[in-house]
Order: C-alpha cells, then sequence, then structure tokens
C-alpha cells in the first residue's frame, strides 16, 4: 500500500518533466488534502502528483487537467500502476475544461502554460472558503505574476518559498551532490 | 484541528532552534509515520518534530528525548497547546534514556550531540525490520559519520538529500527571498 | 594591499545591509572592471562594492551613489581604511544625482530603491557601447522587473544567475552549514 | 583579449566535467592569483581553471596534473584557443608527478581522486609561506576529508563555503531557474 512520498523512480514518465519527491510531498501536505478532499490538479504532467493527491483523498475524487497526449497516457498508465480509481482526467488545456468541475478544496497548479490569471479567476470560483490553492512556479515570470495576483486578492492570503533539494547520488563510494531544479512554492488560503 | 504542517510562528519556541516547517513535513513524510506507530525523536529541541509525528500517530505514542530542561519546558508547553497526549518525554542525553524504549517503527534525530554512532546502533536494536530512521543534519560532520555509518551497515538502505528552503518574505510591496539554513536529511530503513 | 575579495570583516559596517564576499567577487569581476574602468555604483551602502571596484580600477573612477546619511558616512569610512582615493560619493537617491556622470564603462546597482526602470534608462545614456551593468536583486518583483525592461531592450544581451551562499561555520568540533540569503545576479552588455 | 570569468560555452570540453564560469571566478579569486604567481592546478579536467589562473598570471607559470588522457588533449586544444602559453601539463595522477614542481603562490585542487591528504601534504612542501590552497569538493566525504585535515593543521587557516548556482534559462518569454550543482569551496591560507 501507498503512502505520500512514492520515490520518483516508481512512476512510469517517458519524457515529460515530473515533479520529484520532495516537491511532491511539500505540495500534496501544503494543500492540506484530507480523506475526503476534492482536488483538481491543473497541468498534471506525468500525474505524480495527481496520484499522491488521490492516495491521500480516497474517499475525496482528483480531476486532472492535462493537454499534453503523451502526458494523458502517463497519467492513465500511473493511475492504473498505483491502483488509484478516483482520479479522473479531463483532456483541455486550463482554464478551458474548468467550468465542469464541482466546489474544490483544494487545487494544485503545476503547470499554467501562461494562462495564470485566468486560471487563477476560475480556479477562485471553484474554492470553498477555507479551500487552498498550491502554485509550483519554475519561472521567474510565473512567480512574479502569481504573487501580483494575490497580493491584489484582499479575500487570499499566501506564503511562498522556494525549495532547491540536491540528492547525495552515491557513486562508488563517494556520495556526490546532485542539484535538482529550484521549484517556487505559494500556498493560498481563501479567506 | 491540526494537521501536519504547523506553521513555525503557532509553535511556543524561546531560543531554542526549531526545525522549520518544509523540513518537519519532509522529515514526518519520510520516517512514514502512521496512526499507529511508535515512534522516537532523539534531541527534540522544542518538540516541533514529536508533536506533529504525535498528531500523525493518534493510535501510537512518541517519546521525545531531550536533555536541556528549557527544551523539555518547551516540549510540555508545545503538548499542552496542540493537545497532544500520546507524547512521553524521556529526559536524558542520548543514547542514555533509550533502553527502556518498546520496539520501534520510526525514529528520528534531530540532535544527536556527536554521539551518532552509539544512538544509531541503539536505534537500530530497537527498530522493527522495515522501520525507518530519519536523521536531520545540520553539520558536515554529522552528514558525513551518518553516511560513512550506514555504507558500514548491509542491513539498511539510505537515500540522503540536502533541502535549502527560502522564504518570500512580504516587505511592503517587495517578497524578499530570505534563506533558511540548509539541511541534510538522511532517510534509511531497516531491511 | 588589498585585492579583490576583501573578507567581510574587514569592512566598517553598522546596520547597513552589506553585500557578502562571494557576491561582490562575482560582481566586480562580471562588471568587467579594468584598471582605468569609469565605474558607477547606484545604491552603494556601506560601499564595499564601491571600495572593491575602486581597487580595481586604480586609474578609473568610482562613483558611489547613496541616499542614506549612514551609508554615506561609512562609505567615507571604507574609502579611509582601505586607502581608496578615486571614489566619489554623490549624496542622492537614483536616477537624481546621475545626470553628472561621465560616459561609463560599468555600472552597478545594488539597490534601486524602485525606481529600476527609470534608473535603467539613465544608466544606459550614461553607458558606452560595449559596456556592462551588473544588478544585484533580493527580491522577486526587482529581478521580474530587471529581465523584463531587458527583453524589450534589443540593444542588450543579458544573462541572469541566483547564487546562494553557505558558510561553513566552525563551531567546536563541527562546521555548521549557514545560509546566506540568495542573490539574483543580472549582467547585460551593451551591444 | 580574455580576462577573468570566460562564459562556458567558449571552452572545448567534449564529455569531461567542467566547472562553470561563476565558480572558476571565486575560485582564482579566492586563491589570490596574481600578475607573477606560480600556480597548480590539480585534477585539471578540461583546463578551465588552469587558463583562467594562466589569464591572470602572465608574468608567472600555471601547472596543469591532469591523468586524464581525453582531459590533457581539452587542455591543449584550449591553450591554444585562448593563446595561453605559460601553461605547462603535467600527465601524471596527483600526488605522483608533483615533486617536480617549483615553490607555489598557489594551488587549486579541483579533483583528488580519493588521494585527499597525500596531495595535500605534497602541496603544503610545495607552497610558500602566505601561499593559499582552494579545494573545490563536490562530495560530502571529500569536504568532510578536507576540513578534518584542515582542523589537524594549526599552520593552516581555513574558510569553506557551498556554492549553488541557478541559471535563469531563456526559454521564449520565459526564465527557467535550472541548477548547477553545488560545490563547497575551502580556501587555506600557510600561516
Amino acid at each position: 500500500m501507498y503512502t505520500l512520498g512514492i520515490p520518483d523512480e516508481e512512476f512510469i514518465r517517458g519524457k515529460v518533466p515530473m515533479t520529484k519527491q520532495e516537491i511532491r510531498i511539500l505540495t500534496i501536505v501544503k494543500a492540506g488534502i484530507k480523506r475526503d478532499s476534492l482536488v483538481c490538479d491543473i497541468g498534471a504532467g506525468t500525474g505524480s502528483l495527481s496520484i499522491e493527491a488521490a492516495i491521500q483523498a480516497p474517499e475525496g475524487r482528483v480531476y486532472a487537467l492535462e493537454r499534453n497526449p503523451e502526458g494523458i497516457g502517463l497519467i492513465k498508465a500511473n493511475a492504473g500502476k498505483f491502483g488509484v480509481d478516483n482520479l479522473e482526467i479531463i483532456e483541455a488545456c486550463a482554464p478551458d475544461g474548468m467550468e465542469q468541475l464541482p466546489l474544490l478544496d483544494a487545487a494544485i497548479i503545476g503547470g499554467s502554460g501562461g494562462n495564470l490569471a485566468p486560471i487563477m479567476d476560475l480556479v477562485d470560483s471553484k474554492l470553498k472558503v477555507g479551500g487552498r490553492i498550491v502554485i509550483n512556479c519554475i519561472t521567474i515570470q510565473t512567480i512574479a505574476q502569481c504573487i501580483e495576483y494575490l497580493r491584489n486578492r484582499k479575500d487570499y492570503s499566501y506564503d511562498a518559498v522556494q525549495v532547491q533539494v540536491s540528492q547525495l547520488h552515491q557513486l562508488g563510494s563517494y556520495d556526490m551532490v546532485k542539484a535538482n531544479n529550484p521549484i517556487f512554492i505559494v500556498t493560498c488560503i481563501k479567506k
């Protein structure tokens, strides 16, 4: 039985970039996902975050939005591998495809494809009071836009961190320090 | 009701150094703590890791070892504040005070006071097969000793990361990037 | 005789924040300062960058702009301590005070006080072709504005890095890893 | 004419790992190389550090030790490309090949192949009083051994930092933050 923090190498991934274990753990925990949470994962990629969210919410449901056909295939393959059946794939480029979502407890934004503000507006319209949005940003423009958006929303509080993980890679009798790319993680709560 | 990832500012801390939120989240998740886990937190400091572990293991029990009287007072105060009653404080300098522990599912080593190898030996003697030890290291000597110890233990597998978190500190209309000290997190599993 | 990379503790600093040694080294080298360079240091703070630039340009001249009276005092004190006489202090809040500058080989922007675009415009009007501007940013908004500005200037090329230095702090028989705040360093060249 | 901080892409490199620009700048500056310095670069790899050192010491000489034939070829090719003629290649695995060196002003250790202590002993025997050794470490074991060695040498003072550089990689209208591996840089001075 899987718990939070599935090792990276257990996911089927192809060439789609994947959120690494430590960032997945922090994202899922900061999103405050509970047993019965309804969660949306926008820009789901390989589905690694969706799978971990679905395992944390066995009585809830996770909606994974992804536009890339290769990604869709990987999400399905991973859902099968990890025996997750409370995960629904929506093949669309957000904010398209979001109107049909139910009221959510949490939303995760891993990829915004340059449409962060309209996506945030639509997520907000679907988010319960007290609900959380966690945004993972890998570019300067996205973190800057994200903060600018949130500073203009008095109905949200936010906190943001940059996390840089290096792995101690075992090479013979040495442990080499190898960097993963840093990620900005923004957590916001709807007041 | 509290879940994993209590904000730093909610802990009562005084001048005792405290493990920060992101590192607590990663440590607790990597330790694989379940509802009924028996956990030992060695060098508990303010008790922030012990409290989070105790909340994750409501049907289990957490043993917090701490030698510093100021730390003991803070652990008690925090246990009271967060309504945790499955947390037992052992006033001792590890490896002293560990003989009395039951068989454990997980051990967290936050402070080893220079005695890492004897502590690891004693933790090992108390750890169930499949159990996990998570060691947080803030010095070069401790991470090096930890890896050296584990490379000589064929009955353990380990993985290790260095995590550096910076907080985006809201200052007027700016978000300043402020670094927390990097931490090495070593996770090992008893085969 | 001082060369590049003066140890932090040799500067007189008070409570004014100071650019740390490694960032000073990278900034001065990336600015391409030569023996006869004319350099402007905007938001000079304690003058640590101005002093290092002045030592690298003994036949050139460094203009240090600073608005804070405490900073001005520290720059003067440091110039005296390090025996630098090719450093001129301009007491002003940039872009004010920049009109009087001669044509420059390099400009360093350590503090922009929220006026980055007009400062960049004025620096550009004073910069020789082939000259360089190095901008140190400590906030998300500043690095984002800096990049946005440069992406709209086809007459400049830029490269940007984020540098995070941790010091191994000798504490008894241990070396503790202590983080300095990360800095974005943007280097641009006028084509 | 080249000055310190040659862009990475200008070096001929093949598959041999290369010290990146920011680390080269810090290493050369911390080594205190002057116009007439005699410098040894141990584990020279592609020769990127040797070339930068040789350019800083036009009246001095740089001795590049390298055992790997591919590395030797790259050092020669780079010396040719950058017009450096005060660079001597010694094809050997340190500490072999070091006996023939003259008294040195500075030594750079980029690769120690597991022989750090004997290399340090031999470097010490060749180093002038006031001379500097800068060691770049990419593994936990090397930084730990390096510090342990230096803590036992009362005739050296040392300072050590860990430097992690991320590059803002321009991708379309975004700047993605991409991490280079962190490096420990130890600087020691012979008293």
